[in-house]
């Protein structure tokens, strides 16, 4: 590690135990590890062992001895003799590429010491890929068990083939929505192929089991195109190769215009031969380059980026195009299907933006190269703090999929604010879409359950710069950590990744862990609880997209509304009345949101146009539940602040006073979204607050 | 001239008159020129001859012979003995150092050609300046008087001794609200001392008067602060020389932190001796190098710059430890009273922006050294398109001052919407404050009439920049020209002044000039009206300041609210229910204001909240007010648009595209502030369009 802080660190092995009766228990499976597996010294082999030597010098300060034999990847931790039974009956088992299996003997079932019964772990990977799995889950397991090992078994398995990570890395050193930083990739328009940053960075991924990463921003301005040229290509290969140590493919986004932006043709239409032709060259001279390059992202006649639709063309001309470039060699392409008009007018109410992913995509099915993935949003609109599932994730049987999702805070308190969002990404992978009958939820179709997918999974914005901790806030390394745990399982618990995380970094059993685990699941309600209500979205500052300007967005050109009056409020969506967009759910989900008696409360305002009398399930007004919510948002920032206080003697001081000074400013910003939303609507409305309530007329 | 573009030229002499009758009725005087003038090569005088020949020579092709001789500044053009009568009676005449007389001969009052007859042309000055303005006004003349010279007598002196400009450009090359490209004094952290661009600029001042620069923004960022040290002083020296050449002083904004962050003291406290001795040795370090040197422009303890708030002292103490430094060497402190709580609590009623000047400044009266100016903007605000006048503006008898305009129309259409302001300045300057009874205008107290200033007169923050037509918009060219010609004389008629700017950019008596004229005098009005409406400023997007966002400011630190709610809009300044600020004017303007009767509609909602129900004294509800201003606005705009077009075969092509671009975009704008201003305020009362046109729900 190229700083040994604690946020740097983030939730990887970095303080000695303090506990000397930990390191005693912990002991006999650590002094010993006989390891078979047919080294390769770049491999994530390699790598595993690396950690797993490395975690535990770090933790327990012991340097374990190592038998090193060629064989499958298999580790065996404390007495080998011991662990023979055991070791013939795992290897027995068939385990896909990724998997893992760990199996701990305590020698002692009642929990009292009895360090002369055998005590063994075993770990085997599918591949060392796996390998290097089992062994960041045994550092974790670590991290999180302070009394010792306990008896278990793990057979693991990711669930999502593709556990992805994009970067919105600019070469300048800038990152696109980045809340922590400059880039660690990129500085004054080169790549830092060599920096350590990036190795750790790897590390950190992999430790959760992210298997590929896209470096550069989607938005390729004219540096960012020339990473595929010759001048850089020798940059990007010794970049891939940094993460082929972890297990960690690849890929970069590509201007779609880049043959003519490269000067090179006058044209970039995908049915024309010389394009084709550039592309095929192009794959070639890459693939030379950077043999295990994973291939393209691409966001294409999106936000005024070029595309197919210049020449006439559509979206499957145009991914088909790069798809067939790079199929000789196994490549992927990510289409991006975040497409919409940004050039809207606020006066047309006709149009509603969040139709459109489903309007350019849905029709297209059954026309995508099997080596084409479509890249969708989670929700129709843009990472807002709560919005409907998009109906187009798996309306397309015959193209693969996979969801995005945005670590990145953009809309959720920019890492000022705590906002962790695994539970938001938890209830979206959840959602039963209906689409091939009851359970055809996300989770599933993500995997490729649902529909016959070549590949899925799930995919992410990144929320990582260079700031020594990462993430700009320190509790922001959950959302990272907690995107690959979920993306590796969705069916993991959001408590428990928040519990995981908390206990890694701020100690296993601790107060201060438990408060941070506690706060980081009351996080997500609160924010959405001082700012926009009810699915309405937006109400930030335009460009910033942080605090609050109820009418920021309201008659913009970017397709998004509250339409709030003296009246009312929301967005009439429904088929009889509105845009008609529930229409582009399954029966089961339209009806209920077409509905204004079945919607749900935390949806309505992106479904209905409702008066402010309007009364919820909840029991409240919506005016009145936009001063309550508002409020107890606020206060429960305040509530925050003071149990992190109490806990000053138990967090070392630097994170003690990062945390707070963050929490602080979160509650200034919580009480100007609380007042500005209630003085916006009670000017507005003119209703007074039930409980007389400051609002500032 | 660095470019012959009709843009860059700007109201100089570019082209050859078309008319060879034109060039024929002027030949008599142009022909031969007797000069009298101690000559200094790099003075205004050596600047004099060299426009003079230059523009006959640019406008006829003619090429004067010249004699000069010794002596008090006199020009005599056309025949000298025919002259001498009037030379002997025009050199009795007292003329003060600016001042310069012009009489012209033509031998023919009957304006019938009489070549016969004895022609002449005699210019005087006060000094080689006056004789400068004096060859301006003269080649004005012939851009403006088509069918040849009349006969007139011209005695002019400025009425405001200091008629200044101040650049806002910063060292890296970008100019802070600046609309027209990039700086023409720096780039890179560099000064280009010998940029020919930079003697334009002062060739294109100095014909309109203008008699000092400031070459540097009043926010003094890090690179800026340096410009007082030896590193960039000679680079100053060589820059000042080409504003001297045309009569213009050079100043420079200072930092007022520079002793700390030039690292040499750890204070900057007015008071401490240490800091007195660090501005002594500055200002005679500065003076070694710019013996021309004008001295410091000054924000202070405004919007975070650093100042004397910070060692408890004041802006007197602050204003006079530079005064005292520059003294000896005859130089002067322009310290901007720009002074408010930029922190401001919203939700703070009782805290008025608009009071923030008067109170912070008005009880230092008498404390201030005489070489201290205080510079005043012209309004309580900042520059929107209708304030009221500084209630400070006279109110500090025994200190001197000036006022503030803002060419740059950063609130008034950034140089993409036409906003022809010297109508709006004129307004300010005859505004009459009653401070010394009635006829206490502006205008009065700015030239020293009224309270015994030592040096007083107006400035302007710049609106060009290196696009090649100086500002953006060829018409904002004629808020540069306006603000000259309204500086050396208030007294100017804004009509005549833009009837000027049109003849000698687009062509005396053309179709072309008129409508341009027509178009410019419209254009104040016209932006009011698709704008803010009724005085109370602001709903622009907040930092850009272009373009509407009506609740942009109505929740942010910057106290500019318009407190619009369901019922009625405007701020309560009076003195029985709101802040007070009424009462900072004398009793004849506080009765009026004051006054929900007396209060003109245009300054209403700047001084009173009212309802939308509330009748204007033009016979409209405030509500219709709105709607209908928009409309006509934004109707207006189009006329122009039509009418433009039809001249399209009577200017250059180039200018003609330009403007029919820069109009259209002008209508796109003012169409989103027309429906965006109805929409919202529609949606808020609930109260229809008589006229039933369209309102967006």
């Amino acid at each position: 590690m190229t700083s040994s802080s604690r946020g740097y660190a983030a939730w990887l092995p970095v303080d000695r135990w303090q506990d000397p009766e930990q390191i005693e228990q912990w002991r006999p499976l650590l002094e010993r590890i006989d390891a078979r597996m047919d080294l390769r010294p770049d491999g994530p082999g390699a790598s595993a062992l690396q950690e797993l030597v490395g975690g535990i010098r770090t933790l327990t300060g012991l340097s374990p001895s190592l038998t090193l034999k060629a064989g499958s990847p298999v580790l065996i931790l404390g007495s080998p003799e011991a662990a023979r039974q055991s070791r013939n009956e795992l290897n027995a088992l068939p385990l896909t590429e990724e998997a893992y299996t760990l199996r701990i003997r305590t020698g002692n079932n009642d929990e009292q010491q009895s360090s002369q019964k055998a005590e063994y772990a075993i770990l085997r990977g599918g591949s060392e890929r796996g390998l290097l799995y089992g062994v960041f889950a045994l550092l974790r397991l670590m991290g999180t068990e302070p009394h010792g090992p306990r008896e278990l078994d793990i057979v693991e398995a990711p669930r999502n083939p593709l556990r992805m990570i994009d970067q919105w890395d600019n070469m300048d050193g800038s990152v696109e929505r980045g809340y922590s930083g400059g880039s660690i990739f990129y500085r004054d328009n080169r790549l830092l192929p060599e920096s350590p940053r990036i190795a750790d960075y790897a590390r950190l991924l992999a430790s959760v089991g992210i298997n590929a990463i896209s470096v550069n921003n989607v938005n390729v301005h004219r540096e960012e195109t020339k990473l595929i040229t010759s001048a850089l290509l020798p940059d990007v290969g010794r970049l891939s190769k940094t993460f082929e140590r972890y297990g960690i493919k690849l890929f970069l986004s590509v201007n779609y215009a880049a043959p003519i932006e490269l000067g090179e043709l006058d044209t970039a239409d995908p049915l024309n031969a010389e394009v084709k032709r550039w592309w095929q060259r192009k794959a070639e001279e890459i693939y030379a380059a950077v043999p295990d390059f994973g291939g393209f992202v691409v966001k294409a006649d999106s936000e005024n980026r070029p595309g197919p639709f210049t020449y006439g063309r559509d979206h499957a001309d145009g991914a088909n195009l790069l798809a067939d470039a790079l199929a000789p060699y196994g490549g992927t392409v990510m289409w991006r299907c975040f497409v919409y008009d940004c050039h809207q007018d606020w006066r047309d109410r006709s149009t509603d933006r969040a139709r459109a992913a489903y309007d350019h995509f849905r029709d297209l099915d059954g026309r995508f190269r099997d080596n084409v993935i479509l890249q969708i949003k989670n929700g129709p609109m843009d990472f807002q703090v709560r919005e409907p599932v998009s109906p187009l994730f798996g309306a397309m049987p015959h193209t693969n999929q996979v969801m995005e999702f945005q670590i990145a805070q953009e809309y959720t308190g920019q890492q000022r604010d705590v906002c962790f969002l695994v539970p938001q990404w938890k209830k979206s992978l959840d959602f039963d879409t209906f689409l091939k009958g009851a359970g055809s939820t996300v989770k599933q179709i993500a995997a490729g359950n649902v529909h016959p997918f070549t590949v899925s999974g799930v995919a992410a914005v990144s929320n990582i710069g260079d700031d020594d901790n990462w993430t700009g806030h320190h509790l922001a390394q959950a959302n990272l950590f907690g995107f690959g745990r979920l993306a590796w399982n969705p069916e993991s618990d959001p408590d428990t990744i928040a519990a995981e995380w908390s206990a890694l970094t701020f100690g296993a059993n601790t107060r201060a862990a438990k408060f941070v685990e506690e706060l980081l699941l009351e996080s997500w309600p609160v924010y959405e609880s001082y700012t926009a209500p009810l699915g309405v979205g937006w109400m930030v500052q335009p460009h910033y997209h942080y605090a609050v300007d109820v009418d920021g967005y309201e008659y913009s050109k970017w397709g998004t509304y509250h339409f709030a009056d003296r009246d009312g409020i929301g967005v009439d969506r429904t088929i009889a009345t509105g845009t008609g967009y529930t229409g582009q759910y399954a029966a089961e989900n339209r009806d209920v949101y077409d509905s204004l008696a079945e919607c749900p409360d935390e949806l309505l305002l992106f479904f209905h146009h409702v008066p402010y009398t309007h009364m919820l399930k909840s029991g409240k007004t919506v005016i009145q539940h936009i001063y309550d919510s508002r409020f107890e948002g606020t206060e429960k920032v305040e509530r925050w602040i003071a149990r992190w206080r109490e806990l000053e003697s138990e967090v070392d001081h630097e994170r003690f006073l990062h945390v707070l000074r963050r929490l602080e400013a979160q509650a200034e910003n919580a009480k100007q979204w609380r007042d500005v939303v209630n003085t916006y609507f009670y000017r507005k409305s003119g209703i007074p607050d039930e409980q007389k309530r400051i609002l500032y007329a």
